[in-house]
């Protein structure tokens, strides 16, 4: 097995050493122009609080992968028309409004570098914001007229809040297993990337084959993501990644990288773990001790393994699509996110 | 004038004092148990709080008004098929939904009657569950097939969040109008009783000013629903009325009832309810003593003026429709509406 030729892997033609996610911000710059415009004109509303607190996380420097997931996939299977801008929009909506109610749930204080809305405006207004912007996604949703993206994307909201109740179920059990994990970030997480992805299929009109392959990428993308987010969670810090190192142990969310240490830890390990989760061990000295047992067990490592395997699978989902800048942009979208600040 | 005969106000015919929803209940009784099962159905998920959650509000005595008025008005425009049903039990999970944002957002400790779930489980499940079943009604929606429903139930729903953020901001404000408080009455509570009657015309496929008659119907009925609701909690005991008295005097709500009593108060009563409404005078004395202007004002007996005059509104908007059956139970749910617990 030779290696590609760079220039069939990177077809924008830089030499660069670490995937990044610059070919696929190239792909979509002026789509997401029309997307972000959408955005910031449905954000809108006669009531002031709702533009200023939704536009305080909106404009506070989130990335916008899936609708750039959306406009990706959109080029891939060579969609023309324009219906796409809406749905990413509403992608993003729905991904803002599920932000604003995690910040509640979680009591979190840090996203993405800055306070978080519920800090800045309270449990109140961010729980009633986001159900203004979720209500304005399905608005966005119905104005693109397609039944079975309606369907797609509505599934993928109740999955999404279904995965979110399982995570607050599992909270605190330190006897989750690997596969309650994948059920919850399947649905927490993964279920709207799958959706952001495959729903251009269906606008393009494309193939049940088509469509299907999309949702693959997009699932295995998402579980990926959350991996890497979850191993970042004990080993970065504020500065870096924009939210507080820790909250995960705090919270007491069993993610795969306690699951794994657990499962592999001393009696002694395991007696730390149960109290840490239970939450009886939540000081600076115990997280440090937890990252500490995670690297010893070589849970971190693995679980960034996992997330390069489930990568992996994602950009095998492209194996059907020609070769092309889309294909390529969004190969190395999934290498970027497997990779992300190692 | 002389007053119509009873025959043709109650056609079932039976003699009675007071108006009443039983014949609102008799005439969708069989419909009713097809919207339950759809309830019931969909309110289930593999998570088992999400039913224990759901099911504690949705089986917890609430009247079911809302969907027991589309299928009113579907028999009052003569619909004979069966796409209501979905889209009755939707108006309800959206309903069901909102309560459950709202009992966070207020604190809320009793409704109907039973401990509220967020007492019991927590905010974070309430906020979470409620999500699930904001979604689960997008589903329902798309199951019946129609954009322009869709249309309808998602600027509804975007409409409700943006009432409750506008409720918010007025807030402990003394200032509020009598206009802002309709216009936030409008939003969080009208919105949806106009479209639950609205999307009846719109699914028998009448014409637009049916469709328009029906909306108008649903609008004033749910202001003057509303209305009433605020002058229960000053008028009423936990017992009655299944939640506990006086919350919105403690909430800091300017509701009709303390617009018109600080309007018509003297200046130490001004100088009062500014205290009250700020947060500063919320003991049972305190309590006692809003009433007691509020009885003397006559804000009590005027906002139940002004429900009639909505109530009587509503009668009005089904002047087009051929008396029957379900005229009369329509025109007799909002005599009922704006008289109950009086």
């Amino acid at each position: 097995m030779t290696a590609p030729a760079p220039g069939n892997v990177h077809p924008i033609g830089r030499a660069k050493s670490a995937p990044s996610l610059a070919p696929i911000m190239n792909l979509v710059a002026d789509g997401m122009n029309q997307v972000n415009a959408v955005i910031l004109d449905r954000m809108q509303s006669r009531i002031p609080l709702i533009p200023e607190l939704a536009g305080h996380l909106i404009a506070g420097g989130g990335k916008r992968l899936r609708p750039m997931l959306t406009l990706a996939c959109a080029d891939l299977v060579g969609y023309a028309g324009s219906r796409h801008y809406k749905l990413a929009a509403a992608v993003e909506f729905i991904h803002t409004a599920t932000l604003l109610h995690d910040d509640v749930v979680d009591g979190s204080g840090l996203r993405r570098g800055r306070k978080t809305a519920n800090i800045i405006w309270g449990n109140s207004a961010s729980v009633l914001v986001g159900d203004f912007l979720f209500s304005r996604s399905f608005e966005l949703m119905v104005e693109a007229e397609s039944l079975k993206v309606l369907k797609i994307l509505a599934n993928a909201s109740a999955v999404i809040a279904e995965g979110e109740v399982n995570q607050l179920t599992a909270q605190r059990k330190i006897d989750t297993s690997e596969d309650q994990y994948l059920d919850i970030i399947g649905a927490k997480t993964a279920a709207l990337f799958a959706a952001a992805c495959r729903i251009s299929a269906v606008v393009a009109d494309r193939d049940e084959r088509e469509e299907q392959a999309l949702d693959v990428y997009g699932r295995n993308l998402g579980i990926a993501f959350q991996l890497i987010d979850d191993a970042i969670d004990y080993e970065s810090d504020g500065a870096t990644m924009g939210k507080d190192a820790g909250d995960d142990f705090r919270d007491g969310k069993v993610t795969l990288p306690v699951i794994l240490a657990y499962a592999r830890g001393s009696d002694e390990d395991r007696a730390f773990w149960k109290a840490a989760i239970a939450g009886h061990k939540i000081g600076d000295d115990d997280l440090a001790h937890a990252t500490a047992l995670l690297r010893r067990t070589g849970a971190i490592a693995d679980t960034l393994a996992r997330a390069r395997h489930y990568g992996q699978r994602a950009i095998d989902a492209l194996g059907m699509f020609d070769n092309g800048k889309a294909k390529a942009a969004l190969t190395e979208a999934v290498e970027f996110a497997t990779i992300r600040a190692y």
